[in-house]
Formats: structure tokens, C-alpha cells, sequence
């Protein structure tokens, strides 16, 4: 499956009854995204990537634009916003966990960026 | 002085050799500015405060503000964007610690969501 792949599959509604994935769920996905990792905060995991930016405002602009990726598919990130980076964090806050939705941004998100350089 | 008044100081600019301002220094600031706290992150205080809204697109909006307002200034916030909310941290860089322009630009950030609700 090659990155693009993973970035045009469709995200599906979440629902509460579903189960977080296993990490052995989620191996494939991460040979997928290798700038990404899955970080541990209050024992979830999120899948965490931070770009890079010749300015604020550029990273700003970025930013805007995964915004926009996350209001069309009404599935949002956490945002850190720096001079010159721009840190995404996925999760799925219904399932206290990750979802294969959040992979799936997160390639789209890659790709997004890739376009950018 | 009032919220305002601090809001509508003058930025200026931070040589290298400028000190980072004492606790006891900027006691006064901090309470003109009852939402924000002081948190240390490596050993550094850094002056941050959390907004909340009412949506994904309106936490963005407020965010390109805050950005707004940095760029005007030449002094750049870390904004963490999430669902509904906002988290606005102050520092400056080159001195390792704060400034009264970081105190100035919280005052700012305060009168624009006020301007906002």
C-alpha cells in the first residue's frame, strides 16, 4: 500500500462501542508513516508528528490547512503551533484510544505537507 | 493600571544581554492577569493560559488572531489548537525566561477574547 494509499482511504464515523486499535493492530499503518510516533499521555496512546517551517507565519498557514483537513472530516487534532514548527497529535477521544481514522489523517496530513515543500 | 493598560504597552525589543524577569519582578503583572499561570517546562517559566470556544473552527480562528498579533509584534506564542480550546504560552526565547513583552502580549491575547465573547 503506498502512502497515498493510506491518505485516500475514507474515514468512518467512530462509534463509542468501537475498540481502540492493539498495537499490533496498528504495525502496518506506522511502516506507512515513518515520521510519525505513537506517544503515551495519561496512558493513551496518540500518534504524534511535528513539521517543520522557515517561519511562523508559514507554519501558521500550515496549521490552517490540517484544520481545514480535520472541519472536512469532522475529525480533529490537537495543534501545537511554534516559530518555524507545527507538532500534530491524532487520537480518537470517544474510544479513548487510536482508531485507523487517525492514521488516516495523519497520511493525509503528510501528504499535505509534502505538496508544501 | 488597568487590564487594558497593560494590553496597550509598547513592545520592545530584547537584546541577548537583557535579564529574564525575577518572580518578584513581574508579581505585579500577574495580577492584572488572573487566568494566566506561570509553568516551568525544563527548568523555565513559561506564562500560559488556555481560552475555550464553542468549536473546532471558532479555537482556529482565535488562534490566527493570536498569530496576527505576533506577527505585528515580532514575538511568537506556542498556541495549542484543540477542539473548543486554546492554549496560549509566553516566553522569550533568547533570554531563557520572561519578559514584560510576554506579559504585555497575555494582556493582549486576554482583550482580544474579550473583544471575542
Amino acid at each position: 500500500m503506498s502512502h497515498d494509499g493510506l491518505a485516500g482511504k475514507s474515514i468512518f464515523l467512530c462509534k463509542p462501542d468501537t475498540k481502540p486499535l492493539a498495537a499490533s493492530e496498528y504495525e502496518e499503518f506506522l511502516q506507512e508513516l515513518p515520521d510519525w510516533n505513537i506517544m503515551m499521555y495519561d496512558g493513551l496512546p496518540t500518534l504524534e508528528r511535528a513539521y517543520t517551517f522557515k517561519s511562523f507565519a508559514h507554519a501558521l498557514a500550515f496549521t490552517n490547512r490540517v484544520g481545514d483537513l480535520a472541519e472536512i472530516a469532522n475529525h480533529h487534532p490537537a495543534l501545537l503551533t511554534e516559530w518555524g514548527k507545527v507538532t500534530v497529535a491524532w487520537w480518537t477521544h470517544n474510544i479513548k484510544g487510536l482508531h485507523r481514522n487517525d492514521f488516516i489523517m495523519a497520511a493525509r496530513c503528510d501528504a499535505l505537507y509534502h505538496a508544501w515543500e
